[in-house]
């Protein structure tokens, strides 16, 4: 792949943007959450006057029969529908096309996703593209649509990526694989339904990636620059549902309390992506995603641990906050001993889940381009707690590669 | 009762902010709805490692019991509990006072209050007050707080005045009986359940009153001149399924799905208040409680009729697009013959409902009292579709009061 991959495109932009963007109104979706929700869903979509629906999600999910019983809760209500198994992981434009084609030839006045991040992706760019009259190119960038959306709805089925309450989307060029960001607060679903019943399908080893996603999400939030009151909130009950809840939804699939703890922890720390992005955890690990097709949470997971050891000395108060609000140190620990405390249970916990540490796949001779396309993506859009230079991210993968050994 | 009665402080200052707070960004609450959502919401405030809970409600609902199973799933999660039940219709700053003294002395660190619109306003200024350690009266205006809330939560027991979703509340002065506005996105609730079990014990006519109040917020952010694409998606789907639902949960009580949909449609409705604020029927209702002691919803429905045919020359083509969409009119009719038909479903459907006019009690003394006071409260705050002057409220009371007879 070339040295490009994984850069984002219009990069300079996105910093002096963001900004801009915080400050304007952010929506949110209306959130749906417990069992049946999904079935409401869709019974709130006919109330509201829609009549045609393109279904958007996956091939596995629709060989698993998930999107069934939504289908015909619709049709029940008199909405026809129409489906799209077109979605595949990391979405590219061509993917998007033949959505927006069969949106178009369904003359469909509504969106549904039922799936995970990838498709809740997919859908955001179909449904703006559709409205506006625009190619999902032109879309690349902030604030292209100029328009809202069509209606646009969603059924999430794993608990992690919070895709289904931000304001961005990313597609990749199947060619280039450069991967184009699409920020757009009119891509924000309408409504989310959150439903234990549909997130219970996910294997285990998916129910660990997507949750350490979430946890990687509310961790790198904790400490951005651009948190608050509001989002330190959000993230910090999200590491605490997590640590909660996560192993359980892992070990037993068909706890249901124990999956929507799951699906909230992740929107709570989905609802803070668009104030806080996110950090070096994701930089480094989009980067193991681009060169070695290491599944997303899994990457996250890889290198979590050695970032927030990393980020320590200058998070000492934040994470101390955290660890003792976990109940993880004492009252009594000082400072650094209780941001000890936070990094070991970190550790436990990611040692506890079926995650597979995939580190032996990292060449020493791509540390440079790793290191380089990983600093381009954080510095060029988050607020991170401590500057990082190449040879700190080489020390990174040196820790990622040993401990897969 | 003085000419004073029910002129907002601080209108001044109002309008000129609402143009700032409209592109601040303007939180939601996470919504929980459905059966059972209510205990889903106590679950996860427990998750949030609140630990100490100030329940407040009215007599009325303690009485009946329905908080009672909210605080036992508290309890059973290990959280403690104590419950005020001092709020009364219109609170008075002395109602609120007694509220923060309770939190005070319970060591509270998060707010549930379980009610409609008078006890979401109480709880949302004690939960201000309590964080911020500035007085209730402190709060008058907009921005007082410029702090984060006690983490604050609701359960809604009645469906129209959608204030679970506004960053607004209005508190009275006991002597005076002049209404305070306290506007601040940080009183918006964490998070409410809309959940039909509790919804469920509304009388018909309490069902039928804050509906109407649903309907009129829903008609008046239509008509306002500050919607927008968003708030027009909503107050018309809010306006659907009002008229799809209210007559249901009316006439049955224990409707479920009905009550469900009038919860949400007042939710619609209220997620548009912070933006298009309301009109004219507010403000001339406003008297009519202030000065007779007609319930709100019971003097929207009074008032609407004859303010929508007012609005009429100047709303041609939206009150058509809206009768078009719910199929009152259809596309050979005409703009202003539409427009006839949705005024005339919405004198049907009042018609319909078990609301009591109280034209009644209007004094023609008054007139000038009541046409100058709404004058001064919708002039302040609401962008009215057409201009009104004394004398069309004239009209506009000389209406209500024949259609009483």
């Amino acid at each position: 792949m070339s040295a490009t991959t994984n850069r984002l495109k219009s990069l300079p932009k996105l910093s002096a943007l963001w900004a801009i963007i915080k400050v304007l109104s952010m929506p949110r979706p209306l959130v749906m959450l417990g069992e049946g929700s999904a079935q409401r869903l869709c019974r709130s979509m006919a109330d509201q006057g829609i009549t045609r629906v393109l279904v958007i999600t996956d091939d596995v999910l629709a060989k698993l029969g998930t999107v069934d019983p939504l289908i015909a809760e619709l049709k029940s209500h008199g909405v026809e529908t129409t489906l799209f198994t077109g979605v595949r992981p990391d979405p590219t434009f061509e993917v998007v096309e033949a959505g927006l084609a069969a949106c178009k030839a369904a003359r469909a006045n509504a969106i549904l996703v039922v799936g995970g991040g990838s498709a809740i992706d997919a859908g955001k760019v179909i449904a703006l593209a559709a409205s506006t009259g625009k190619t999902p190119q032109q879309l690349v960038g902030v604030l292209k649509g100029r328009k809202p959306s069509l209606p646009f709805f969603v059924v999430t089925s794993t608990s992690g990526t919070g895709s289904e309450a931000s304001v961005a989307a990313v597609i990749s060029d199947s060619t280039t694989h450069i991967k184009s960001l699409l920020v757009d607060p009119a891509m924000v679903p309408r409504a989310a339904a959150l439903d234990p019943l549909i997130t219970q399908g996910m294997p285990a080893s998916v129910t660990a990636e997507t949750g350490v996603d979430a946890l990687t999400h509310a961790l790198e939030g904790w400490v951005s620059g651009f948190s608050n009151a509001e989002t330190d909130g959000y993230n910090s009950t999200a590491v605490r549902m997590i640590f909660k809840h996560l192993e359980t939804a892992c070990n037993e699939p068909k706890n249901l309390a124990a999956r929507e703890a799951m699906a909230l922890a992740s929107h709570y720390a989905g609802i803070c992506l668009n104030i806080t992005a996110v950090g070096y955890v994701h930089a480094i690990a989009h980067q193991l995603g681009a060169n070695y097709g290491v599944p997303h949470g899994r990457a996250n997971a890889m290198v979590l641990p050695h970032v927030l050891t990393f980020n320590k000395p200058n998070c000492l108060k934040k994470y101390a906050l955290l660890a003792r609000d976990l109940g993880f140190a004492s009252a009594q620990q000082n400072d650094s001993a209780a941001a000890d405390a936070l990094i070991s249970n970190v550790h436990e916990l990611l040692s506890r889940l079926p995650l597979k540490n995939q580190g032996d796949l990292i060449k020493r001779s791509d540390y440079e381009r790793i290191a380089h396309d990983a600093l381009t993506e954080a510095h060029g859009m988050y607020s991170v707690p401590r500057y990082m230079v190449e040879a700190d991210v080489y020390r990174m993968l040196d820790g990622v590669v040993a401990a897969a050994r």
